[in-house]
């Protein structure tokens, strides 16, 4: 019995059809597509391609997409690009208490550098009041940041309504959508979104590439300057493969959203039945309120969920808290902010399905999680 | 007869062992390397192997290695780390009046931003005089960034000296490697750098991918903020198979650097001799100073080199310029800083030979650029 990979929030492993799409620019596609010869006009060519595609999954014009090199640098962009742009306007951010570091530390870091940054609390359930986000806005608000989906419990966030509350206001209005992209629909007209993120490798597509939609008529700052690469909006040398590979992993997501959509909730359905019956007071963080398909959060009271996947670490990939910077150990924010205790925190894990898992490896999953669950936690384990 | 590509300052090819090594990573390479278990050791792994050889080129250390996703992003990181991290130190910045835009841009948005920036002008041959840089020192600068080697003419700036002006003070030294690495050696101990950056397009590998020397104990702020990766310098999942990718590539420059340098030359001046033949009066930028031995700079005095090339531009790959931002036609800044007037600039093309020219290459490419000379320019090509 093969091993079972059940981190697709962490990293999703490449569709082959993304890889095939991006070979023939890693073989033979030499040019610079800021070069006026031919090698250089066809790269450009297909990076203007991709940018349709990311665009077509948005909902959005392919000139309001910026391509960055991943979900973090796409959000560093978003938010100190908005702040820089309109320091005039006024200094004062407004951040959920769920965002992914890559949104919390550009914060953080304005926040030393004379911002003003609000943080607004999540209910037990993980999600926002929309009105709560409305009341931290004044006169000096230039952005509003909440992430679509959150990447440990799975959680949406009521965006739409935020944008809602927002709309006589000046704030701009961003959403990291790294998560949920191609797993629930974004579309960002329909949302009302002013600034979007998006990373490639939670996609089916290589690490190394990500987007921002910027809504026309918006003017950010730079992250990056340089040549006049992106229209001028991020310098450096166009990715060509990545940004090929990424084009068309946007273009598979956007092909049978709903179906997949359907049938990833069935498998982490089947999964979360499975495990609740293998322990009692099992808790599903989330599962009251609207969330990701693919996500299950469950706590086995009594347990530290890190030693039990490391009891599996050759043979099921799984998170305690979230892949990305968990390593540590540390208590998740995400769970702290919705006032789960440190206890439950530490008995919590993150088992996330994707495009590739089967009815039968969920099964697997299962039956692991029962044997490890059957011995007593390695000391090593936390 | 196929085409012909002399462009490989603006983009090389991919080494086709370069792709053998990063496809493992794209067809099965699932796994986070911030992830715990099998999946994202192996990665984290892969991560580490690249950074010893990246390091291994540069006679640096591997935890001197932060991996970005250009070299455009090493610039910023650099220029704007440092002024950012260095401050209360003082507000002061030398850059080369020969800067690749992605060194120059970031310097001119500091100026705009309150910092004191200085150019330090280039003689007829491109190089500048280390004293000359030495006498803009200030108690107040933290930073001097001069390129190893130009984009456009190849011409080497003599960096070493540089850094010994600059001994007993507190600037730190930055060098824009890009084009240098690869091509001649480039140890940054050796040279008393303090900082350097790397571009992976530039040395066969893939575009998208980086890399940024930090010597031990400097501390610079970040560019990109959120979670620890890179040792909390830059945040962003790594970008495995493209960081395996540039790790491969260093290796093999560093394999037999001499000797792909020589041969480089020999093709470099063969060119040149053939082209010399074709018109009276044709110029070399840079012949007389060291330069690298891949390019070659050269004016066909009365001629535009933009509607020479335009002509060949299904079959021969060069550039008039630089091609990463010479899209648009505007005359050269760098031959404008060496006092190159505006009609020899406009005759001016950069054709750059690399890992897999070959002699007959050199040859075709002659024959074609003879045939382009002896027509009329196109109205068109200008």
């Amino acid at each position: 019995m093969g091993p079972v990979y059940l981190d697709y929030n962490a990293s999703t492993p490449l569709d082959p059809r993304v890889v095939d799409a991006m070979l023939p620019w890693l073989r033979d596609g030499a040019g610079n597509p800021s070069s006026r010869h031919v090698w250089g006009r066809q790269a450009r060519d297909a990076v203007e391609t991709a940018r349709r595609h990311v665009a077509d999954l948005l909902g959005c014009d392919p000139d309001e997409i910026v391509f960055t090199s991943s979900g973090s640098e796409a959000n560093n962009h978003a938010i100190k690009g908005t702040a820089w742009a309109r320091r005039e306007a006024g200094r004062h951010l407004v951040v959920s208490a769920v965002e992914h570091p890559a949104v919390a530390e550009p914060a953080a870091w304005l926040a030393r550098e004379g911002w003003r940054v609000t943080t607004v609390a999540v209910d037990a359930d993980g999600r926002l009041d929309p009105d709560a986000v409305r009341r931290t806005i004044g006169s000096d608000t230039v952005l509003v940041s909440v992430m679509l989906a959150n990447n440990e419990t799975g959680v949406l966030q009521p965006v739409a309504a935020i944008a809602e509350r927002l709309r006589p206001r000046q704030a701009w209005l961003h959403s990291d959508c790294a998560q949920a992209a191609g797993k629930v629909p974004v579309r960002v007209r329909e949302i009302g979104l002013d600034l979007a993120s998006l990373a490639g490798h939670k996609l089916y597509a290589p690490k190394g590439v990500g987007a921002l939609y910027v809504r026309r008529g918006l003017q950010l700052e730079n992250l990056v300057h340089g040549a006049g690469h992106e229209a001028g909006r991020r310098a450096g040398t166009e990715a060509v493969a990545l940004v090929v590979a990424f084009g068309e992993a946007c273009r598979l997501a956007a092909e049978n959203l709903a179906e997949e959509s359907q049938r990833l909730a069935g498998l982490r359905d089947d999964l979360a039945a499975r495990l609740r019956a293998l322990a009692p007071g099992v808790v599903v963080h989330g599962e009251r309120v609207p969330r990701l398909p693919n996500t299950l959060s469950i706590a086995f009271p009594g347990r530290r969920a890190l030693a039990v996947l490391a009891a599996l670490e050759d043979r099921l990939a799984a998170s305690p808290g979230a892949a990305c910077h968990g390593a540590d150990g540390r208590v998740s924010g995400v769970l702290a902010a919705m006032g789960v205790s440190a206890e439950i925190a530490r008995a919590t894990m993150r088992l996330t399905v994707g495009r590739f898992t089967t009815v039968a490896e969920v099964a697997r999953a299962a039956d692991m999680l029962r044997a490890a669950l059957d011995q007593p936690d390695r000391a090593d384990g936390d």
